[in-house]
C-alpha cells in the first residue's frame, strides 16, 4: 500500500501546487529537468549516466509553453486516474486516451504519439517517479527460469517449475514480490534461442542461478526485474553476450544506463552488473576463429565510439578487449560454441569461466 | 514414446535407403519435393497452401548435387542425435554444428546459415516431420494465459496462475500434454501490449478462454500451439489484429499458411481460424475516424496483393472489407479503441462481438 500512496501523494503534489498559483493569480508552471545531450553525464562515484542539473519552466499563460504544459497535466490526470482503478496502459493506448479534441474547438491535446510519450516522460521527471509506477506500461518481451518464487496478482508463480516456456516477462514488475529466493547469481543473455539452450540443459539448476533473457536490447521490464534481484536479493547479475561491438552496447546500457534514459537510471541501471563473454580470451581458448564473421564498416564505426565512452576510456581489461578485436577485425557469436559439442556452453563454458571468475567488470 | 519413434523410424529409414543403394552399386540418391513458387497451390478442399508434386532427384555422384546431398545426410544424422541424447538445437547452433571441416581438406560441410536451413528443410520433406519434431528449433516468442493446464518436461503448468506475466511460449510445443482444457476459444492478438490490456481485465477469465500473442507475425511455435489446441480440443481460434494490411496478412497466414512454409501448411496452418477484428464496420460503428493512420504508398500495394489472393477474391465479406479499407485510404489500430474508455476493448468490443458472432471467415 505503501507504493499506492507515494505515487498519488506525487500527482496530488502536483496538482496542489498549480492550483496554489491559479488561486494566488500567478500564472501556472511546472519545472522539468531538461533531457537534452548536454545536460547528461556519467557520474563515476555512482557509475551511471544521469542527468544534470538544467532545470526550464513552463508556463500556462506562454503561448510557445502552453501546450507541453497541458499535455502534462492530462498525463498526471489519467496516471491518477489509472492507480485509482488499478489499471496500466500501454503507451500507445496512453497516446490514443489522450488524443481528444478540446471542447469548443478542432485542436487535440495530443496529434503525435511523440506528444504524450514525452508529457509522460516529463511527468516522470517532475515526479521521480519511472513510468511503470505511474501506470504507463513499455513493450513486453522477455522469459525467466530459476530458483525463485514470487507473488505476483494474487499468484504464487515458481520459476523453476515453468516446463520449457519459462515465466512471460511483463513489461511492468513493479508490483511482483520476491517470496522465495534461492538462486546465487542471474545469468543475463541477449538472445531467446541462448535462453532454450541453457534451459533444456537445465543451467539454472546446475549452477543454482536464474537465466533470463530478452531479445537485443533489454527491455525496461527486464532491466527492472534484474535490478531488483540485484538490490534486493544481492543477486551478482552476469551478461553473456556474443563477442561483438553491438554485444557490448547491451552490456554497457544494462551496467551504466543510456543517453535516452540518463533521467531514470537509478531505476535502471546496474553498475554492479559484470561480463561474462564471450571475449577475445574465449575465442583463443575454443579455437572460435574458424567462426569469424568479419566486420563491416558499421561494426568498426561503433566500436571505436564503445571504446570512447567515459566510462570504458580508463578501464584498461575492456580496453584490450576493444583492440583485440579490432586487429580480428571480426565478431564471434556465442552460438558458435555449439560447434564444440551441443551442450558444450552448459557444461564446460559456463562452469570454466564462473569458476574461475573471469568477468570483466 | 510413439512419438520418438516416429521420427527415429523415418531417418533410419532414409538411412538404410541409402546403405541399400551404396551396398547394390547404385549411385545414392535422395527424392525432394521442389519449395519453388512454380509447385505451390492453393487447395481449395483443405483450404490450405500446399506444395505440389514436381519432386527433384539429387545424387550423391554428381558434381552438381553432392554437397546438397551430403548436407542433408547430416542434418539427419544432426537429428537423430539430438533425437537420442534428448536435445534441441536452434537453427543458428545447428548451422554451426554443422559447419566442420572435411577431414584432409579445408572444405567445410556447410559455409552459410542458407545452407543448413535449407537442408534441414530438405529433411522436412523427406521424412514428412517438421522441423521441431526433428529437434530444431525456430524463434521463441509470445505469451499465453486462460483457463489451460498443461504438462511439460514434467512440470504441471496451470495458464490461470501466473500472475501478470503468463507463460512464455517456447519454440516447440511437440511435447507438451494439455491435461485440462476448460476455456472454450482462444483470442489471438497480434500485440503483446494488447495482451496485457486483456490480461489485465482478466478477459480469458470472464470470457473463459485462451488469450495468446507473439509480436508481429506468428512464429512457428505459438502457430503450432494454437493449431493443436483447435484440432485436439476443438477450440475455435479468433484473430484480433489492427486494421491494416499488415493485419490481414497476419490473419492470412495464420489460416491459409504461407508460400515460404507450404510444405508444412498441415502441421502449421488453421483453416478454421476465424478474423474477430478490427473491420470497417468497427471503425464506423465505433467512430474512430479520428484515429486514422492515412495509408502510403506500401500499405496500398500490400491491400492490393491480398485482395487478389486465390483464398480471398471470391470471398464476398473479405473483398468488401478490402474495397471499404481502399476507400477509406487508411489504417486504424486495435489501441484506438482506448478512445473509448481504458477497459473497452475488454468490457465492450469484445463481448459484443463474440455475442453476436461477428466474424469473418
Amino acid at each position: 500500500m505503501k507504493r499506492k500512496d507515494e505515487v498519488i501523494e506525487a500527482l496530488e503534489a502536483l496538482g496542489a501546487k498549480i492550483l496554489q498559483e491559479i488561486e494566488r493569480g500567478e500564472n501556472p508552471s511546472l519545472e522539468v529537468p531538461i533531457r537534452s545531450l548536454s545536460n547528461v553525464r556519467y557520474n563515476p562515484e555512482t557509475r551511471m549516466l544521469e542527468l544534470g542539473s538544467e532545470r526550464a519552466k513552463r508556463y500556462f499563460f506562454n503561448v510557445a509553453h502552453v501546450r507541453k504544459f497541458v499535455q502534462t497535466v492530462e498525463a498526471a490526470a489519467l496516471s491518477k486516474e489509472l492507480k485509482e482503478v488499478g489499471k496500466h496502459l500501454s503507451l500507445r493506448e496512453a497516446f490514443y486516451r489522450m488524443k481528444r479534441t478540446l471542447p469548443g474547438s478542432d485542436i487535440n491535446l495530443v496529434d503525435e504519439q511523440e506528444e504524450s510519450n514525452q508529457a509522460i516522460e516529463d511527468l516522470e521527471l517532475i515526479t521521480n517517479l519511472s513510468r511503470e509506477k505511474l501506470h504507463f506500461n513499455a513493450n513486453k518481451m522477455g522469459s525467466v527460469a530459476g530458483k525463485v518464487v514470487i507473488e505476483d496478482k494474487g499468484d504464487v508463480v515458481d520459476w523453476s517449475k515453468l516446463g520449457s516456456g519459462g515465466w512471460s516477462i511483463p513489461s511492468n514488475v513493479e508490483e511482483i514480490v520476491f517470496k522465495e529466493v534461492k538462486a546465487r547469481f542471474v545469468l543475463y543473455m541477449e538472445k531467446a534461442a541462448e535462453w532454450e539452450r541453457l534451459h533444456e540443459d537445465r543451467v539454472w539448476e546446475r549452477l543454482n542461478c536464474v537465466i533470463m533473457c530478452s531479445q537485443g536490447q533489454a527491455t525496461r521490464g527486464v532491466r527492472r526485474l534484474l535490478q531488483r534481484l540485484h538490490l534486493e536479493h544481492g543477486l551478482p547479475i552476469y551478461v553473456l553476450t556474443d563477442f561483438d561491438p553491438w554485444g557490448f552496447y547491451i552490456y554497457s546500457v544494462l551496467k551504466f544506463g543510456s543517453i535516452g534514459l540518463a533521467h531514470i537510471s537509478e531505476q535502471l541501471a546496474i553498475p554492479g552488473a559484470k561480463f561474462l563473454g564471450l571475449t577475445a580470451d574465449d575465442v583463443e581458448r575454443y579455437d572460435l576463429k574458424k567462426h569469424f564473421i568479419k566486420f563491416e564498416e558499421v561494426d568498426l564505426r561503433r566500436l571505436e565510439q564503445i571504446a570512447k565512452y567515459e566510462w570504458f576510456k580508463d578501464n584498461k581489461e575492456w580496453q584490450r578487449q576493444f583492440k583485440l578485436m579490432k586487429q580480428m577485425g571480426a565478431k564471434v557469436e556465442l552460438a558458435a560454441l555449439s560447434s564444440k559439442g551441443i551442450t558444450f556452453i552448459s557444461e564446460h563454458y559456463l562452469p570454466e569461466k564462473l569458476r574461475k571468475q573471469e568477468f570483466l567488470d
